[in-house]
């Protein structure tokens, strides 16, 4: 039971760390681009057109190129996990050495350390993830996670991006565009940040601000900079 | 000597870390973005000027993001560990039932489990220390990290962006434009990737073939989708 509750906590904050990572991009890097734009052109076509090759650019770099890194992060593990079971194989004293000082950094005495690396030497597997977990600090990745992971922060992106991009489908000009796309991207990023800083245990309205303030700096440098080159 | 050595090997690290970071997403979204404006647009100004907003809207997200995000992690460390030495104080039987439980999943005898919590017990920083690191897998993060990291991350993006825009200073047209950067930018990604899975020891070429692959689609997607639109 308590492992099966563990299992669900983290199955659950992976997701949301997905919709979190692919979320805050989204709203924020279309917002500045489109507002960066808005200072430059005159049609909204153009914004819509870059901002949506933006939203594709940004997705599949961020969905792909993570999908991409979940499999290397599984292979990284595997070679690791090899070499553990060959080292407890091929060097077992060095290996119970190693086991011994990571327990003597705790300040455990030396007979101690003696048991528990004898006891742990009995039962390889035991001995092998002993290893991997206190001296290499590495968590088994979950093979089925990369895919799912790749589809929600690409999907989270496109969500994102999809909310300051709108403003210029309904309004004539990039300047009238920009005006309700800041509107809304501002608003939106407040509640996003409400939300991530609540399922992340931070406070809310500080973790708000500080999300609201990055679109905007982005917003406002992109929007600063665009118009120097674009007059 | 063992101490300062394995130091040095986590900075740089974190750096190399930091540049991986910022330079894949600097090569591959600028890229992808412009590719996809070529494909919709007559005049290099409008795709510098948009690459040139998405390289600042995308260097801030990431760099102050990330920041951001460190000094958030600082926050949740600390508050953690305030939590754990609170626990061992208020509550030391849950907290020294806690090892054995650590324990027991490495198949270490009752006995043992008793032993190492009464030692552990007796020094509360190791204590909790050792809860941090195994009940919670939580590592200490560098507070000097935060800053440095953002910059790395931010300059690395710039870098990276340039890189692919570069090609539109120099042509007439966005079509030529885009056979330019295609090229150079396809060579960029395969020798970043190549150095990537290098410093992080992974086989080389397919990360190099990776790296190149998720450029190639993002570019080929928003050109595609781009050329839909701006037709």
């Amino acid at each position: 039971m308590h492992d099966i509750h563990e299992e669900e906590h983290f199955q659950s904050s992976d997701m949301v760390r997905d919709i979190v990572i692919g979320m805050a991009d989204g709203l924020t890097v279309p917002f500045a681009l489109a507002a960066g734009l808005s200072g430059a052109v005159d049609t909204n076509s153009i914004v819509i057109t870059a901002g949506i090759a933006e939203i594709i650019a940004g997705s599949i770099a961020m969905g792909l190129g993570g999908y991409l890194a979940g499999k290397t992060e599984i292979d990284h593990y595997n070679s690791e996990l090899k070499r553990e079971y060959d080292e407890v194989e091929k060097v077992p004293e060095r290996e119970k050495q190693e086991i011994r000082d990571v327990l003597a950094d705790y300040g455990i005495s030396k007979k101690l350390q003696d048991d528990v690396a004898d006891e742990l030497a009995q039962d390889k597997d035991k001995w092998v993830d002993f290893m991997m977990r206190f001296e290499l600090s590495l968590d088994k990745p979950k093979p089925e996670r990369a895919r799912k992971s790749a589809a929600n922060i690409a999907f989270s992106y496109v969500a994102g991006g999809l909310i300051p991009l709108s403003a210029y489908f309904f309004t004539e000009h990039p300047k009238d565009g920009l005006i309700i796309s800041s509107v809304i991207t501002i608003i939106a990023l407040f509640i996003f940040g409400f939300f991530k800083s609540k399922v992340t245990g931070q406070p809310a309205i500080a973790g708000a601000l500080r999300t609201t303030f990055v679109g905007a700096i982005a917003a406002a440098a992109a929007y600063y900079i665009a118009s120097l080159i674009g007059s």
